[in-house]
Formats: C-alpha cells, structure tokens, sequence
C-alpha cells in the first residue's frame, strides 16, 4: 500500500545504524503472494508446466517453495502433489493445503523427502519443481537481483546478503547480477554473503571446497538442507562475486528477528532473517566494512513459523479490563 | 513478483463461474506490508501522531489493527502500546511482539478491551489510534477504494463487497469511491454488499435501523464485534450506494477460504474471506445477478490464523520415506 511508510524494497532507517552501517536495504521478499522469494521460481515453473501440457506439478520442500507451488499452481488450475519433511511448519502445511495440494508428510528428513519425491515424479510423470534438478527455477529466483538493481537505479549496494540453503536462490541472485553485467546495466557485480546457521552450514564448513552431507539442526527449517542440491550454483555465485560465507547460531537468528520487528517493522521468518543476522556477523568480523553499502533479503513471512516468533518475542501482558490494573 | 500469475489486484481465473458470475476481481489485502488493510490506516495514524509530536500511539484492537500499528510505528521509531481481548490469534500477537509493542491482553471481550484502552489513552495522553475515535484512520482506508479504481482503469464494478466488524473499513470504501465520483473520475459509485458472520451481525440484524449489541461467537474474529464502534459510516455506505447487508454461517466462511485458495491461490484469514462467503449467498439470493461485475476485497492473510486454516483445510497424508508407500 503506498500509503504507508513500508515497500518490498525499503531503505533501512534505524536497523543499519544498529548494525554499524550508513545505508542498509531491505528486500522483503515475504511480502510476495504466498509469503516467500520462492513465489518468483514457482511462477515461472508453473508457466513452463503449462506450456508443456503437464496437468500436475510436484516437488519436496521444507516449505516455502511448496507453498509457492501449490498457490501458484492453484491459481492456473494445475494438479499440485507436495513432499513436505514432517517437522515443516503448521504455518506452511495450511497453506498448502488451502491452496488444494495433496500434501505427502514424509516421516523422515529432508534428504528422504527428497529423494521419494524424485522417485514418485520419475514413476508418475509429473511436471518436476525440484530446485536441484529444474533449471528453470533459478530463471525465476534471479528477478528478485534485477528488481534490486531497478530499485536502487542500477547502482547495487556494494554487498548483497542471503541467507542459503540448497543453494538454488543465492545462485539466483549472482545470475541476475551477472546478467545485468554483461549486458552493460549494472558496473559491477555486488559482493554475495551467503549466509546459513551453525546448525547446518555445509557451506560455510567446505569454504568453497568440498561439500561433506550436514546436521540439520536449526530453527531456521527453510535452510536447513544437510545436503545442497545446487551446490555449484551457490559457490559460484560467493567465488565470482568475491563474497563470502558466514554462519550464525540460533540465538543471532532469533535477535534478528525481533531487531528488524523492533527497528523496521519487517517481520521476517527465522530462515529469512538470516542474512540479517550475518551481516551484523560480518560488519563485527571486518569483512564487511562500516562505510560499505548493503542489501539484504528477507526471503519469507514470520508469519508462516509463529512458535519461533513467540520464542524470540516473548508472551503478552495479561491483564483484567479494569483501568485501576498495573499495565505500565 | 511481477512474474507470478498472483498481483494483489487480480481478474478471478476460476472463483467468478464458480460464484455463478461472468467477471470478479479479487483484491487481495493480506499483501499488505503486515498482512492486512489496516496498513492503509496505521500508515497515516503514525504520520499524523508524528506531526502531532507524540511518541507513543496506543490502540485496542482484535489483531489485524493492532499489528499494523505496531509494524508502522516500530518503522519510524515510535513506541507502541496495544490492548487485545485474550482471543487474539497466536499469529496476530507474535506479529505484536516482535514489532516491539507492549502488548496488553485483556481478559474480557472486545467491548471491554475498547473501553480499557480509551480509559487508558486519557489517563497517560498516547495517540488515540481506535478506529471508533480517530476520524483519519478512514481517510487512510479509504486508498482501497481509489487503488480499485485506478487498478480497474476508473470503471469500478457494479458491486463491491467487504466484510464488516467496525465499520470503519467499509466506510472508507464508501468514502473512496464518494470522493472519485464527486471529482467526476468515475461515473458512478459502486453498490457495496457489507457482509458479517451469523455469529455477530448486528449491521445485518438491524438493516439500516437501531443497533443492538449482539454475541461475539464466530472464527472470523477480526469481524467480531458486538458493539461496533462506526455504525454511521457503515450503514450510510451501504444504504447511500444501494448497497445490501448480508450474513454467512462459520461453514460458508470456511468453505470460501477453501475455495479462494484452491481456485485463486488466495489463502485469507476467516474474515478476509467472509465477504467472499457473502458474495456467493448474494447470487444465490438473487441480490447480485449473473451479469453484474464484482470486486470482492480479501482484508486480512491466512497465515494470521492457522488454526482456522487447518480447520477449513484437514491434515496432510503421512507416510514412510518410501516409493512403495501408498501415497496416491
């Protein structure tokens, strides 16, 4: 609504101070139409399965990229099968199954889910939204760079921060950027930090070498992918752009998200507010510099995982409907 | 996203033949910056508290009101303190907490939480942000019916259907389209179907007449109220516009969030769809007919109400990470 004081792209009027910066962007990709930065990879895989004369769609997703799917889908009329690991959240669950997904809760982890959607796609012939496999979706992933550079009137910020998990929406973002590039509209390609939390971080742990399969423990579901399936993709894009990997704990994330509520008014899911929490990482470690310029995405709702937002924020002040209670 | 099929003012591809009608348009409000059409009133509620150099603004509210006062006022820096009755949903309070308001949670109805936070904005002379007292909150409002406008090329429907707890939304709508017409930029006003749930109408029961106040006992809780603090502007936007009042029962309201989602991708909280409920008991009612064209505004996203959701929708199927588990 243009009438209030808060947009998809946004110049952070307290939260970059509060992390020692002069000018910080916020891109809140969960203001998207079903919540998360995935809707622009959904939307273009959808179109492509039409295209194709598919009548069902399927992928496995710890969540957002399904809810993209199965809303995306539901509004073209496509048949949407889902794989969801079964600790996604009830948030993202009721989504899908509003949107008219069949929706298969595998009991198991996200490697497995994966792996028995592969199968079942395979067996049945359905259109396949799976991000390590479809190239398509990065197509999609790479609008949210090119609506940064619009953004900003072609002159990015010197750092692009994003949280990562299979690695498909980093590779995304170094894509657009690249693609800018080489068509002369941008003069440089952004520094990319990728971002992940300590509790699964394949990709801080490799450093741009060898990928070894993680833990995924973490509140942060949307990235906790143990093993990547875009990994090439996403450690080209910290390589090329001469970014960087960082990793936070739990605890950062959780602070992220009530300083972007407290300070921005963005309310953030733990995964999307990752990147936030790494660039506070980064500015304290040096890498990123005060006088630099920084974007960072926020790439889904926190109101698609609400038990982490009442772990961050705390619980209301009960009171009785009398003006005579203490309530100040 | 742009390249999604999903634009928060959209053409219904599939819910108008299912209503019964040729063309409906659906305006989606849960897109809003904190999730619903309330951004459009906080948004110029922080500005005039700011013109008006105060630094806390205060408001009761059944959710959806609430955290878009805090989400706008976190962003500029001003201290929020909010009274909700204890039936907030979970997801509406932690959108609360996490914008970094004190949060006062009333153990009485809404009524009582009103009349708490007016006794509470006088004794300690916070900006009063209660829709019943604060004659901008509609002029904010108000931007719905003019984005509908411009977004339909200055050639409104015939209908516009809204649902009604308040009344202040519902004149603003009035008071948007009023606005243009007296310009002369559109050429007439809309008829406005104003639709409450069977288990709080007291616009419905009263028909234009004397209101009584009535029970609170319906899921769609941001349309809940029994004492509705706008009654002039609400009933005059229906009667001034030719417009009708209609209610829905709990199970039409469920079924419309079912059926936005499945044909449309829209997932709305119960009383964001209830106007969508509305409509189609209008068509059956001969109220609206076939060939009359339709805005239904959806006010407020599903993700804020998860319980209902999952309510309307069921459970997923759970199964073994395994091919040759039944899944299909």
């Amino acid at each position: 609504a243009g009438n209030t004081a808060m947009d998809a792209m946004r110049v952070s009027l307290r939260l970059g101070a509060e992390l020692g910066l002069k000018k910080l962007y916020i891109k809140d990709d969960g203001l998207n139409p079903t919540g998360s930065l995935k809707d622009r990879a959904s939307g273009v895989a959808v179109a492509k399965a039409l295209e194709l004369n598919y009548s069902t769609i399927a992928c496995s997703s710890t969540g957002n990229a399904a809810s993209s799917c199965a809303g995306n889908a539901a509004r073209m009329g496509l048949r949407t099968v889902i794989f969801v690991p079964e600790r996604a959240p009830e948030g993202k669950v009721a989504q899908l199954l509003i949107f008219g997904a069949k929706v298969i809760s595998v009991r198991g982890d996200y490697r497995q889910t994966f792996e028995l959607s592969r199968d079942a796609i395979a067996k049945y012939g359905w259109y396949n939204r799976n991000a390590g496999i479809n190239p398509i979706l990065t197509e999609g992933k790479k609008t949210v760079a090119l609506e940064i550079a619009e953004q900003l009137s072609w002159n990015p910020t010197d750092w692009v921060a994003v949280s990562v998990g299979d690695g498909c929406t980093v590779g995304g973002v170094y894509n657009g950027f690249h693609d800018l590039y080489a068509l002369g509209m941008i003069e440089r390609i952004p520094r990319i930090l990728g971002v992940q939390s300590t509790g699964c971080c394949p990709f801080v742990d490799a450093n741009g070498g060898e990928l070894v399969p993680a833990e995924e423990n973490t509140i942060a579901d949307s990235i906790a992918v143990g093993v990547p399936r875009n990994p090439k993709k996403a450690q080209r894009a910290v390589s090329a752009s001469d970014g960087r990997w960082v990793a936070v704990t739990d605890d950062e994330i959780l602070d992220a998200m009530r300083l972007l509520g407290r300070s921005e008014g963005v309310f953030g899911e733990p995964a999307g507010v990752t990147a936030t929490a790494g660039v506070r990482r980064a500015v304290a470690q040096g890498i990123i510099k005060p006088d630099e310029t920084v974007t960072v995405i926020s790439t889904g709702s926190g109101l698609k995982d609400v038990k982490n937002a009442l772990r961050a924020a705390g619980k209301p002040f009960s009171c009785a409907p009398d003006i005579r209670s203490r309530f100040c």
